[in-house]
């Protein structure tokens, strides 16, 4: 099958992946008044004199919104929000079909980050939560950490935390496969976009303690310009060897390699200079690093990708739609790191040690057992953190 | 039955009046590469190049938004953006029974004009139109002019445009019963918020000759002070008698009586000192500015309401779900006055001559086959006046 053409072709068939439907009946005029006036009223008033009874009164309690600005669309880039809407739109249609989250797309025709938080916060009253999709970096971490600032409901940028949890998950089973542990390993991310970045700091917040970050510059230091806060705070917690060059001399007995970059970036000589029972994620989508049968004949244990045609798919609809599900059924006011290593472990958790090998380290991306098993961790850390509205 | 307590017990039944779900299927790993990656990057690119196929691949074709700003919801005030969502929502309701247009509602939290028309104007590209709702006047105006001049997509503010189309819809109707020509009656307008404002203009544009208009500090002429723009255009156009004074005053002769003001504001003697044949639209809601058969017991001939359990329900779920349907069907790039008066002939028309009497002058607020002829109606204007996206 052409997927291309079939799925262009699916979409005019579809005219759109969403819908809006009536949740109460208007048929007779009882319904209506019931529905809508006078009665609706009574709910008005009680959300006016306190405004959390928003989320038990109106759909606010499951409703997600998922926003862009269509300046990071897949590998696409900056496309523009019209054109960012057919990818939000599969978003909502999985995070219903996963996790019966009512999801929402809005596509907001503006590059300005502040303007992008104001916006935002204007509507945040209409959702339980908002998930950030597609907007390049460095903007989404600023957008995000202003939303968090001034929101009352969880922020969460799926393509930075949604794809860390998903690849901790992944690192936490390979690890156990190979009988390694995260504080002993010597683990490279190349890549330093919204993704790279958030994988580096989840790694290093479960325990990783040799962490080696390559841009497209070569490994960043704490002394190079045009870092940006992010990545130089990174920089400055990373790389304690001093390490200076290439991805080739950062990879060097290295026990892990985590790759959102580009195709075709990592060698067969490079996979070879790395440790025993080398770890290889290579999730540059389309076309990964290195193609699968090449790691593991360089000397790979274990090799995940994006792509569903290999083993170890690393697809981050193993996380969104159960954080969101166990961040609104406990009323969480944000999403906070306890909570994504919680979904972490529980991820990673869902494959029993029996059922544990190199070519099973991370759920199915069809397994709609997961997003309930991520949903119960996540709402028993956000009580622990207290991160529950009043 | 206590509806406002049924109402509210319903409320936290429902758990929200709308909902968001999936049109296309994500079972299979082959359904998830057609409606998300890797096939769904063909419909972004598509849209990328002519963002008008925005319309056909997403669902922005079927997709309009309830806004508010809580300002005035109801008769209740400046309740606050949450807690007018309840309204929102039960309108979304209507929308999709009535004509099976998706509505999402969204409440914003500001009461700036230019915030407000800011935010509406970046997510328009999400929407294929925007249904203005509650918000106070004269607020209303002008977040409403700001958003046609700069959004091309359909702009309608349903407390103005909907009430003034049915309102206009009625007197056609109660005219043809009392056999009177507008163009020789004289009709006097209490109330001039939002939906009197948009009466008088569309009786005017209907041919209405001899216009009292009368707001709560009396009859309005153009030397008035603090009238606003919209007040004082209308009051350089009407009052051709130069009348001052009060209601009592205005009401002397007239033909048609239209309020939307406050309870029980017209007295019998008012209606006594109308001509004869005279026809009451109290549609203070939930009481009324004279109470039916008080009206017809001091001479009206022909008295409507907002009320769902007197004949003649003035209500706008009569048009505001055509106008979108008719809008949305022809790729309509605005709501002009031309198609406001088509739906306001169509709704008319809908009542056959031999129906037509004193307690039958407008469509019942249950008739589904309604909508569809004021959509044919409304694109039959739209396409006569040029509106139509290219």
């Amino acid at each position: 099958m052409d997927i291309k053409a079939e799925s262009l072709k699916k979409h005019y068939e579809w005219q759109g992946k969403i819908e809006v439907v009536s949740r109460c009946p208007v048929e007779t005029r009882e319904d209506m008044s019931l529905a809508y006036t006078p009665g609706v009223a009574e709910a008005c008033l009680a959300i006016k004199d306190n405004v959390n009874k928003s989320f038990e009164l109106t759909r606010r309690s499951n409703l997600v919104a998922v926003v862009t600005d269509g300046t990071a669309v897949l590998g696409l880039g900056d496309i523009g929000p019209e054109a960012g809407m057919p990818v939000m739109e599969g978003k909502c249609a999985l995070f219903k079909a996963f996790a019966d989250v009512d999801a929402f797309p809005l596509c907001i025709k503006s590059k300005d980050v502040d303007e992008i938080v104001r916006t935002i916060y204007l509507l945040s009253g209409s959702f339980g939560g908002i998930n950030l999709e597609d907007i390049g970096a460095p903007r989404c971490f600023e957008i995000e950490k202003k939303l968090k600032e001034i929101c009352d409901i969880p922020i969460f940028h799926d393509d930075q935390h949604g794809t860390a949890v998903v690849v901790l998950s992944g690192v936490i089973n390979a690890l156990k496969v190979v009988k390694k542990d995260i504080k002993d390993v010597k683990i490279v991310v190349n890549g330093l976009g919204a993704a790279g970045t958030a994988i580096s700091k989840m790694l290093i917040a479960a325990g990783a303690q040799n962490m080696v970050l390559v841009d497209k510059a070569g490994i960043i230091s704490p002394e190079d310009e045009f870092l940006g806060e992010e990545r130089k705070a990174l920089a400055e917690c990373t790389n304690p060897e001093k390490l200076k060059g290439e991805l080739s001399v950062a990879i060097k007995n290295a026990d892990v390699f985590v790759g959102v970059s580009a195709p075709n970036i990592l060698s067969a000589q490079m996979v070879q200079s790395m440790n025993k029972d080398a770890i290889v994620f290579a999730m540059a989508n389309p076309t990964p690093e290195i193609m699968p049968d090449v790691a593991k004949e360089a000397g790979a244990r274990i090799v995940g990708t994006g792509r569903s045609d290999f083993p170890n798919q690393i697809n981050n609809v193993l996380v969104f739609p159960g954080m969101f599900r166990g961040a609104l059924d406990c009323g969480a006011t944000a999403i906070t790191e306890g909570m994504k290593l919680a979904a972490a472990y529980a991820l990673a958790n869902h494959i029993s040690e029996s059922e544990l090998n190199e070519e099973n380290i991370i759920p199915s991306a069809l397994d709609r057992s997961v997003a309930f098993e991520i949903a119960q961790a996540v709402k028993s850390a956000a009580v622990k953190e207290g991160v529950i509205r009043k």
